[in-house]
């Protein structure tokens, strides 16, 4: 089997699909998902798994150049907010209408158990060359 | 959205259709899985989510009248036996190679993320009726 | 087998899949339906089910935050009107018309056996975090 | 839309299909189901909809030339029994475990809502000419 | 089998799937069709069946509102314009240019053998409550 | 569209695949058909169309190079039995029984609305060179 | 087996869908095809099948009331031309980038493995009654 | 677009997939095809395209190390046979109820349009290194 | 097997597929791909193929008439450039952000594992007739 | 995008599904591939790419605790035998004619464009914990 890394069958596929300036959403298990990406389901119970957990097991796979999140994630999840300074702190802030108005043209979701307020954030994808 | 319990799609769907007697494989992400069941991928790296995650969430959601476990596991991977003497205090013991032997006629795999060895139980499910 | 809840399928696929705004409409069995939401089918014969067991069983599984109904039901379907004074008390009434006008932006439409007029309603999922 | 009769569409089509000798089963919501029939899922919830409504619903449609169910059903479920003593008097009595055994040979299983043990029965078609 | 009615599978399950306003076609066997519509296609040869069989066929399976035809159906195919007048007497005139474009909206068309000219009707669906 | 023939898309299509040997099975609407073969479904409504019809129909199209009957068809349906006589008078006889198991070896079965006993015929077909 | 006329299945079925008024492309092997038609791909090598051969096939099957090429053939391609000019003398001349900008509303395209420049023609059908 | 060889999509891709050892045959238009191997059906019309055309179409793309035919071609249909002596002089005889039986373990059959009788034969592939 | 050229199975369908002015994108395993295009995945690991290796593969196998670049190849990527320079003497350029804009008419995108900037190239289809 | 490792999507998801003890076969350009085993399509053209890429590739992404070659490697293509026992040195033998039976069982076959003979592995995944 594999060595390590993302053990998820379809969701491996999905990664190695993506190019540079593809968009990549970590979602919270309440986030509306509009038809148009395709959408990689983890979400087994609340909490599992964490937005933490998936967005780290994403970011140690892909390249990231730029991210978004909603600004009110500050304010309504200090938690979630934190694990956003310490992975992306140049996340750029945008209202969460906003945010959700960016789903449609992304290329993927990945739906995480999450059960906390605006655990979510759009990820552009770069390029190692 | 749902108010809790099981969250994945594809898992929901599968846990409804289960009838009396039917088997439910709960999988540490190494087990070969053969042709025949329905397998319902939740791994997504090491140790997310955990065997115990999935089999405590399983158990929430149906009913269960006997469990078969690999008797190495009380060995091999005293955490998993505790997580499983917990849980099933009454599963029954065969050979990992036995263990395997059942799962190409089960309905139902659910693969987790657990890697560590022997970390698989067959659920036999019972009717609340 | 499942402990209880909703036995169905596809409808537990489908509710698995909800997220906050999204929109479930539970049908009489003779309302149009347009092309766009997931259907549904749980109408039997005339009465099997009803709209009241249906909307019960959902109400159970999911979160609401509120609902819009026919104000044509309060006058042409009193049994129906009560079943919704009881479960949706702060029900918000449009035109039939316009009631329609909704379903295309639907994500599921569960379609029931009742055969009485106006016997419809919207639910917006609410989260429960 | 259609004058009365069954309204499900998928089940419609089942039943069309259906020809001289041919079996239906229907089944309480714990069935274990094999490979082979098709399966009309009709269960909602727990007693949504019944066996009766749903055996009443298919006799109306189509022409049967004999019946088999479980002889546990008289002693263990006497209500249901009192429905097939009245719809199928003359059905025959086999053990449960050989009316399993006879479920992959059926063309169709038509799973309703019922929960109360033992509330199968096996349909043998006819024809009307 | 079914006791009568409708035998064809497909389109028994589509004649479930109407709802109120919904349109069904019935069309001679030269009939342009575009894409939109769900196609039952029962023409064999020409002449089998008839418009007349399959338009009687709808009508004792589905409650029927309204009908549009082709003007030029009167002086180009008396015998059809005799059976429009027996069943649908109060059938509204379109021109046969204004009638094709009433095809793209309907749910259902129902193509026939019939092999004469104009011989199509758009029937709109009621309901029976 | 097309002069004249066989005007069913589906139907079409299978008649062009058919090679030396290959049997085809015209059916009254009752018959019981096993997974195998390729069905055509034209039966409409009992009658619609009838046994002879098609039959017609397909030998216009079709080289025979000999035919398989029910024997009970003699004594139990002497107008399919004129029928037969007429088109294919050399069709030799076996018992419904055996021509039932003649059918999982088919290549296609092309249900009629024929609504009377043992109306069933096998064909095989030849080639014109 | 058939007895003879078109004997490729699933250019069969799409020939037998055609109704008045669709169109239908005969194409030399370079033609670039848009979304939009059904595509059969008679094509198997430079000249296997011809022009010739595949448009007097469609002639002798399908009803044809008029049709359009391009204008450029006369020039550039004589004896394409004459076989135009044979089998469809009234056929009407635009330019090749016109005809072209038909080819995303035709029904049916069969592309032939004719390697000649402007070997194409756009059938308009009519009906045989 | 190409510069030549095979220009049909699908026979293409069945083709580049032949591996050392794998079967295909080349059919006349009238020989059953069992189920199992990948079918293209090049077959218009009666010769179109013929036996020859594409036994040397995939003679010039494909390399064959062995040849079998069935022995009553030289017999019957003496153009085909030397057709088969120039190109596959090594070819092996067989029965043809013995070629018959080569066809099911084939990985492609390809159809053409030849109507002469016993115009068939099995390619045994090689590898070119 | 093959005697040699393209063996890859789904590419060689897609080149016998393409006719003239068609667009084949050979790319870098970076380029985001728009939804439209056929894409074919021949990326193994950074590398492996060559963007070199692809390209030569498929200019001889099909006509190309012309061909557009990337201008920004020039300077960040000689040797690409060079290759370019090679095969394509004529390639015109636009900037790379026209060159992506190109992408969603294309018909098939071929995606190499070249780990190097700009490496993309649109091949516009000639005819060899 | 990926930072690195396998790109290709559909060989990230079938090497993420791989289990222990599931066999992986890494094959030349010409070997017959059975019925049963998911194949992953590499080969572009000759050579493009190697045997050694795509193996090279695969242990970096996969745990292998066994492997079967070909005995007939060691005489017939040394320089395979020598990447062989570089990267496997404990490599087991069979002759061609046992390791094509292998073949059936194996969970995944990569086809690469690698054009010697007996240059075929079947690789026997292992587990990191």
């Amino acid at each position: 089997m594999r060595r390590g890394g993302i053990l998820h069958a379809e969701l491996s596929a999905a990664l190695a699909r993506l190019g540079h300036t593809d968009r990549v959403v970590v979602a919270d298990c309440g986030l509306p998902i509009p038809a148009g990406p395709q959408v990689v389901d983890l979400a087994f119970s609340f909490g599992v798994p964490t937005f933490a957990q998936v967005l780290d097991g994403l970011l140690a796979e892909i390249v990231v150049e730029s991210a978004v999140v909603a600004a009110e994630v500050d304010a309504s999840n200090p938690d979630c907010a934190a694990v956003l300074a310490d992975r992306l702190p140049l996340a750029s802030r945008v209202s969460h209408e906003e945010l959700k108005a960016l789903l449609a043209d992304a290329k993927l979701v990945v739906r995480t158990g999450e059960a906390s307020p605006y655990a979510n954030v759009v990820l552009r994808c770069g390029v190692p060359f």
